[in-house]
């Protein structure tokens, strides 16, 4: 066959393999994974969506298995809506369209916005599947430092002074993968910086509800900024993954009407099923209490990790300390690098995510993401223990 | 806002809005819609779907609520694979990948082979979300002829001699929108050319197990060129489009890893909770049976809607006869466009979809899709005499 792959699949750098391969060693059994984002199973309601599933069948089947809008269920769209204004954020029903997964969404925004050549800004590091989907669309990327307390404000400053991007996506609270937190100050400032610019902000929030510690009295930019950002939200950690639910909460209409167009161009709808046995559960049972549960184990867990890295890993082994979300992130002592720590982890049973795909340009760095929602604490404790002898012996190399 | 839409979504012949229109329609109660391509709902499962649910949550409840992977449930293409197996076609349930219904695997294709400038080869007319989604990779569409009894093969061979696609898409039985199926005698001298040409053939096929009426003798491209063809296909048309659950099979090594990259990339993968209780039902109830229910249904409506316009339809309004599928082509006499027809009827309550973005280039056509598997016999007469007035009125203008 004269098969001719296209060039923006050819490329090098192109790293969706990385995904794929991360969601199939997380469904292999015989391998302690700290490696993806899985949620907890423990948490996953299966009785309530049993319960709601039924109920929807039972009133509303053939609407449940026929062809739908676009935008989404406008029951779904309308509890997302309620649940903003509890926050103060005014995002009215027909502001929001349910995605497969917010992952999704990271696509439609780049459809809709990058043309080849266009710069955009991200964190560094950033989210590795958003970088994934934005070079698709052939971008220059410019990466922001992330500092402790969040996004270096000078460097974004100089970077929007410098340069015309066609947006900003950053992920402030609990970040995929530092599990860092933008402080309110830092917010403040940035949001200011921003609106000068007044640049598109797509805001990544799937942890933001997951805070188990610490101060939780900070703003997002949908709150600082209104109509200038972008909100992306999900109930792949709130409630389940499975479903692929996410949605975008946007209020420009011009931007919103595009994004509908792409997506009804991608897949016609998000599968209507899902949307109608999720919003049937959502009304039905207390997602505040589910969201409690998850934090205290979340919590639990975090804790659990961060006592046997102390414990475990050898001196020169620094890690960030998350008040929320699902990642821990290590930073290696010189001389090492993450993939080789990986590669040595895996042949032992442990699978960690290396921190390159995570990075625009840099290659074999020390750092690597490390999670902890979906592990047993057995689990923790052995897989850290391998993962600790394993740095050891690289280090003694 | 700084808001600077994307070219690809800037251009005005992006028709992505069509289809968001067609859906919002189809889901308005008060008008009778002939514009969309939905199932009758009558023919849905639910008591079935259901008792898979049911069975699924109770057994194996967490799996369906967590990540899986991208390539999809594996019970579920191994159900695909049988049932290939059983039209004598050799995928195996590796070389299936399950997608958001068939709408995201022409995405998938697109992406994965077409770079801007690149040639493809399209049916005159084809299917509007599919060059929908072809247009956002910037191809030069190439377009050859329908006749009644299948793609002209003249007109194919000199283009493929004068020209060097990346591929072909073509809807072999009952074609989106003219209802139309190549003949075998067609199939096969297409198929020689083909060969020839060594070009990947994206067969799609939703409606090929919904003949009603003729030879149901008739043979795929997958049958007739082995590997050079990606079949797409569908459950929407034989059990139900809610859950937005389709496939690729694709025998090429190559291209299948860079599609389920590329799928990672998306979404990560097609909801897993659909697919589950999906595979449940298929492999717990009878699916010859359904669609044979469902092809009596669709004989029967094609008939009525048949008889209602050679009844009610002015003289000089032609159209097809299908033998399977779901749509009749109307084509109106010289002076009339289809615009106005739908115009004219949609102030009427009737909706109809007018041929012109089912073409590349061509405008103001007189052809018309007019869909009969979704509406009451009441509201086929009654929706083809109003349609038949208005042809009238327009006509003696």
């Amino acid at each position: 066959m004269k098969l001719r792959i296209s060039d923006r699949m050819s490329k090098p750098d192109f790293q969706g393999d990385f995904t794929a391969r991360i969601l199939a060693a997380a469904g292999d059994p015989s391998i302690i994974s700290f490696a993806g984002g899985l949620p907890n199973p423990d948490s996953f309601p299966v009785k309530e969506m049993e319960a709601a599933v039924t109920k929807v069948l039972e009133r509303d089947g053939v609407r449940a298995l026929q062809y739908s809008n676009t935008e989404g269920y406008m029951p779904l769209r309308q509890f997302i809506s309620d649940r903003y204004a509890k926050q103060g954020l005014d995002y009215a029903p027909t502001n929001i369209i349910i995605t497969n997964g917010s992952q999704q969404a990271l696509d439609m925004v780049s459809a809709c916005l990058i043309d080849p050549g266009d710069e955009i800004v991200v964190e560094k590091p950033s989210y590795l599947a958003a970088l994934q989907t934005f070079h698709l669309y052939y971008p220059k990327v410019l990466s922001v430092s992330l500092n402790e307390d969040g996004i270096d404000c000078d460097e974004l400053e100089k970077t929007l002074s410098e340069h015309d991007p066609k947006f900003i996506y950053v992920i402030p609270s609990f970040q995929n993968p530092t599990g860092l937190t933008y402080t309110q100050a830092v917010r403040e400032r940035a949001a200011e910086i921003l609106r000068k610019s007044g640049i598109p902000v797509i805001e990544d929030n799937p942890y933001g509800e997951l805070r188990f510690r610490g101060d939780g009295n900070v703003k997002t930019f949908a709150e600082l900024l209104g109509e200038q950002v972008c909100e992306l939200g999900t109930f792949s950690k709130i409630v389940a993954p499975g479903m692929r639910i996410g949605w975008i909460a946007c209020k420009n209409p011009e931007l919103y009407a595009k994004l509908v167009a792409y997506k009804s161009t991608m897949d016609l709808h998000t599968n209507i099923f899902g949307q109608m046995v999720l919003a049937e559960y959502l009304l039905d049972n207390d997602l505040d209490g589910q969201i409690e549960k998850i934090k205290k184990m979340y919590g639990e867990k975090a804790e659990k990790m961060m006592d046997c890295m102390s414990k475990d890993f050898p001196e020169g082994v620094t890690f960030t300390k998350p008040e929320g979300g699902m990642f821990i992130w290590a930073t290696l002592p010189e001389g090492l690098t993450a993939v080789d720590v990986m590669e040595y982890a895996a042949k032992r049973g442990v699978a960690v995510c290396p921190g390159d795909p995570f990075y625009e340009e840099d290659r074999n760095v020390r750092t690597m993401r490390i999670n902890y929602s979906n592990s047993s604490d057995e689990n923790i404790e052995k897989g850290i223990k391998i993962l600790g002898d394993a740095l050891r012996e690289l280090m003694n190399k």
